[in-house]
């Protein structure tokens, strides 16, 4: 009985640990990504926005074409941070991760606002996707990124 | 110097284990996948189609609203199904798995036919990333899967 009792004692301390390990696992998670919206939504610091991403990333924009590893990805940021009028940030919605905290992924309501086909600004909201990859020195990276958007009208134009 | 061999030893053994273990892990993934793309490929039985996704899965379609959930998953499967000409069926592209094998994802390339607005059949082709968890049964389920489409124009009337 007594030694029952132990090991329900000891799987409820597992289970405890564990599910504390997860919920800060997914709390560094969403941080992360949030930091990562705010370096983007300022619109400045390439670097500091691409260092979210792992060399071998993929981004698959909705209506573009996939971006490949860090250098196609680094051009790609340049090129919206250049665009006139671009903005971008997300709200994270939902963050997992597997059990041992090496991957996980994060969901979010992207805001886009780029110039048009008439040269006006369009402002668009994603359903974006990111899974993550935990690095050796615990911080978190993106390995693949994508969104689409929901039923029509999406834009808003400005 | 023994001991520094037997260590060295001890850790490649570990690391191919853990090699051969990934490996089987993605492989599991991508038979999953594809049969799922097959069973979905054959449109006829929801339930088999179904019980890939977990009770608490989301579907993020391109162009139309996020489905939560089994009940709400069964009811745009059957939907599907029921439309005339429509067809759907995806290849595997890539596969990763958390160190403990507990939570991957795979791409994939897609290819949707339905009909168009005048009613004739189009057929797009998608980007699609499918999030899974491992069940306590080994079996892999998906938790979220979404897709977008690249470039106009992805889409072929027909």
């Amino acid at each position: 009985m007594k030694h029952t009792a132990m090991l329900f004692l000891c799987s409820v301390l597992i289970a405890g640990t564990a599910s504390a390990q997860d919920d800060a696992a997914r709390e560094a998670l969403v941080r992360t990504d949030q930091a990562w919206s705010a370096a983007a939504a300022e619109g400045k610091d390439i670097e500091k926005v691409v260092a979210f991403w792992t060399d071998d990333a993929k981004v698959v924009p909705a209506g573009a074409p996939v971006v490949s590893g860090k250098a196609a990805i680094r051009e790609f940021v340049s090129r919206s941070f250049a665009t006139p009028g671009f903005h971008i940030s997300w709200k994270t919605l939902d963050a997992e991760v597997s059990a041992d905290g090496t991957m996980g992924y994060t969901t979010a309501e992207s805001t886009i606002t780029m110039p048009g086909p008439d040269g006006s600004l369009v402002t668009e909201t994603g359903r974006g996707i990111t899974v993550w990859r935990r690095q050796s020195d615990g911080s978190w990276k993106c390995v693949y990124d994508t969104w689409n958007h929901g039923p029509e009208p999406a834009a808003e134009t400005h």
